[in-house]
C-alpha cells in the first residue's frame, strides 16, 4: 500500500493499519496463551472504525475512561463496556442509561461511591480499584479491611452483578527494559496475592489488570482474569523508550508541513504544535522532547532520523532540530513525519480523526 | 448572575462572560488611547459566539493561526482575517478560496514562500514575519537585506494589496512583572526601528505587533499600526504569574468532579486530565503545576485557594494537592474549580465548547 503524500495538507495524524492490526493480533494471541481475557482500552484511539479492527463489537469487551466515551461506543454496537476510572456521582443518569443498554462495569474505590451504585436502576458490574504501587487512584492493597467492607456492602446491592478488582500498574511507565517492567509487574501481582486471602469469597472476584508496558513484555499474569492495555494498538515514542515496543511497531505518526527553515540555528518550524502533539514529552538527556522525526517512505514511515527531534511546541508551531545534512535538502512545504511522545493524547486532540494507510 | 452547579457533570469549561467582556473592552480602550488598531487573535477562544463579544464580525479584523480557523470565522461572517503563522504551501487551495471571500492576510518569512503568493488568484495582504528576539519563527531583524529583497519582490506581484511586517514578542511569556515585560517590549520595538530605515518605502508598510503580556501592561506601541493579542480575553494562571493580569481578570476555569479522596497523602483526584487541561504548566518552585484551585462562588469563582493545586495530569485523571482543612470538607462528586495554566490550549481541547456564565 502506498500513500499519496501530495494530498496531505497537514498537520495530520497517520495510522499505519498494518502495524496497528499486527499489534492487536499479537496481544490477542498473548492473551490466549496466557489464558486471560483481553479487554482493550479504547481511550487510545477513540475511533469507532479503528475499534472494529479489534473484532466484532458485540463480542469484544472494552474499557473506556469516561461516560461520554462509553456512550460513543455503546451507540456504535459495543455490548460490554467497563468505565475504568473511579465513578463520578454526577454522571448517574448517564450510567443508568448505559446500564440499560449494555453490560456496564463501573469502578469504585470508597464506601461513599456505593451510594451511587445503590441509586442505579439497572444491573452493573462493579470493580474496586486497588492501588498496588502507582499512587494515583485506588485503595492501597494494604487496606484489606476497607476493601473487604466495600465488597460485603456491594454484594448486598441486588443489582450488582459481577464484583471485581481493578489494578493499573501505571508506574510501569517509569520503567526501562524488560527487567524494570518485570519488577513492577511482579510487585503489583504479588501485592494482589497478599490482598486476596483477606477478602470474602475472593475466588468469585473478577481480576482486571493492565497497562501497555507489562502487557506487551510479560507473558504470564498469575491471578488475573483479564488484561486491559490500550496504548499498544499504536504505541509511541514513550513506549519505545520504555522498551515496550520496537520502532517498527509504532503505528501512529503526524505529517507536518515545514513552514520555516532556519539554517543558522539548525532548525525548521512545522505547522504542528501543542494542540496536535499535546505537550507530553520524552526525557532526552534531561530535556523535554515532544516527538522524534522518522524516515518518510512510499508506504508510510521507517525508523528514526538521528538528531531530528521536535524540541519545542507552542499552540500551532513545532520547532524541530534537524542535522545540517538533512536541513540542506528540506524545502518549504515538505512534510516531516514525526512520532509523538504520547499517541493517546494525539488521538484525543484530533477526536479520533486520522488518515489510515 | 448565578450558576446552577448541580447541572454540571464535568469536566467542563466555564467562561465568565462579565470578566471576558471587561477584558475585551479594556483592550479596545487601550488601543484607542494608544492610537493603534486592534486585531484580536481568535486562536484563544475558537468560538463564533464568543467572537461576537468583540464587536460586529463585519467590522472586526481578526488574527487566526491556521487556514481551518480562518475558514470557520470566514463562514461565520468575519471579513478581515490575518493568518498569523507562516504560510503552508500545501494550503494554497484553502488560501485561494478564503481570499475570494474576505480580506485575507498571509504571513511569509522567505523568498521561497513568495512562489505560493504568486500562484494565488485573488488579492491578499502579505506580512513578513520579523523575529525581534523570540527565536521561533520570522526573519531576524538584523537581516535587512533579505527582508528588503522579499518586500521588493512582493511589491511586484499584482495581487499583493497591502504589505506589512508582523512581530510577536513571545519571549514576553518568560518575563515577570512590568519591568520585565517593558524590557522585552522596548527591545522588540527598538529592533523594529533599527530595521525600518533599511527597507524600501517603509512608511507604506503596515506594522502588526502583539502578545498578551505587552499589550496588557504597556500603554504605547511606537511604530505599530495594530496590536494583535489573543489570550487576554480569558487570561490564565501563566498570565497572572507573568504579571499580565490579576486573579480577578481570569475569565476561564474548569469545573471538575472529585472522583477520589486520599487523606493519607493530602490529595484528591478529579475527572479532568491532560485531554482537558493540556500538559502546559506553571513552574512552581521548580515543579510543573497544571492549575490552581480557586474558591467556588454562587456566580462563578473567586481568588486562589492557597495550597490547592493540580500537581499531576494523566489522560483523564487530575491529581490535586489540597490543604488538610479543606480536604476534610470534601466529598465524592464535589466540584473543584480550577484555573488552568494555559487557557488557549484548554479551549482548543474542548473545540470551543464551554458553559458561559
Amino acid at each position: 500500500m502506498s500513500i499519496n503524500w501530495n494530498t496531505i495538507i497537514g498537520p495530520q495524524v497517520l495510522v499505519d493499519s498494518k502495524k496497528a492490526k499486527r499489534n492487536i493480533k499479537r496481544m490477542q494471541e498473548k492473551a490466549v496463551a496466557a489464558e486471560v481475557a483481553l479487554r482493550p482500552h479504547f481511550k487510545t484511539h477513540q475511533s469507532v472504525s479503528i475499534g472494529k479492527w479489534f473484532g466484532n463489537p458485540e463480542t469484544t469487551p472494552i474499557a473506556v475512561s469516561s461516560a461520554d466515551m462509553a456512550r460513543m461506543f455503546a451507540s456504535a454496537g459495543w455490548q460490554d463496556i467497563l468505565i475504568a476510572i473511579p465513578l463520578n456521582p454526577r454522571a448517574l443518569p448517564a450510567y443508568n442509561r448505559l446500564a440499560s443498554e449494555v453490560t456496564l462495569g463501573l469502578t469504585i474505590e470508597s464506601i461513599a461511591a456505593l451510594s451511587t451504585i445503590e441509586r442505579l436502576q439497572n444491573s452493573v458490574d462493579v470493580y474496586i480499584e486497588v492501588d498496588a504501587g502507582y499512587g494515583r487512584t485506588g485503595i492501597s492493597w494494604r487496606q484489606h479491611e476497607l476493601i473487604a467492607q466495600i465488597l460485603t456492602h456491594a454484594r448486598n446491592i441486588p443489582h450488582v452483578r459481577q464484583l471485581g478488582l481493578l489494578l493499573h500498574a501505571g508506574n510501569s511507565y517509569n520503567a526501562r527494559g524488560d527487567i524494570g517492567i518485570a519488577e513492577i509487574h511482579h510487585e503489583s501481582l504479588q501485592r494482589l496475592q497478599e490482598l486476596l486471602p483477606h477478602l470474602p469469597d475472593a475466588e468469585t472476584l473478577r481480576i482486571s489488570v493492565g497497562d501497555t508496558p507489562t502487557c506487551s513484555r510479560m507473558h504470564e499474569f498469575p491471578g488475573a482474569d483479564e488484561i486491559r492495555p490500550g496504548n499498544y494498538v499504536f504505541y509511541d515514542w514513550q513506549q519505545q523508550r520504555i522498551g515496550a515496543c520496537e520502532w517498527s511497531d509504532i503505528a501512529l505518526a503526524l505529517a507536518c508541513p515545514i513552514i520555516g527553515i532556519y539554517p543558522e540555528r539548525g532548525e525548521v518550524v512545522v505547522h504542528g504544535g501543542a494542540v496536535h502533539f499535546s505537550k507530553d514529552w520524552a526525557n532526552v538527556d534531561g530535556k523535554p522532547v515532544f516527538g522524534q522525526v522518522v524516515h518518510q517512505t512510499k508506504s508510510g514511515w521507517g525508523g528514526p532520523i538521528q538528531g531530528a527531534q521536535l524540541i519545542g511546541v507552542s499552540q500551532e508551531h513545532g520547532k524541530v532540530r534537524v542535522p545540517d545534512a538533512m536541513l540542506k535538502e528540506l524545502s518549504l512545504g515538505d512534510l516531516l513525519v514525526i512520532v509523538p511522545a504520547h499517541s493517546c493524547l494525539v488521538m484525543s486532540a484530533f477526536h479520533g480523526e486520522c488518515v489510515v494507510i
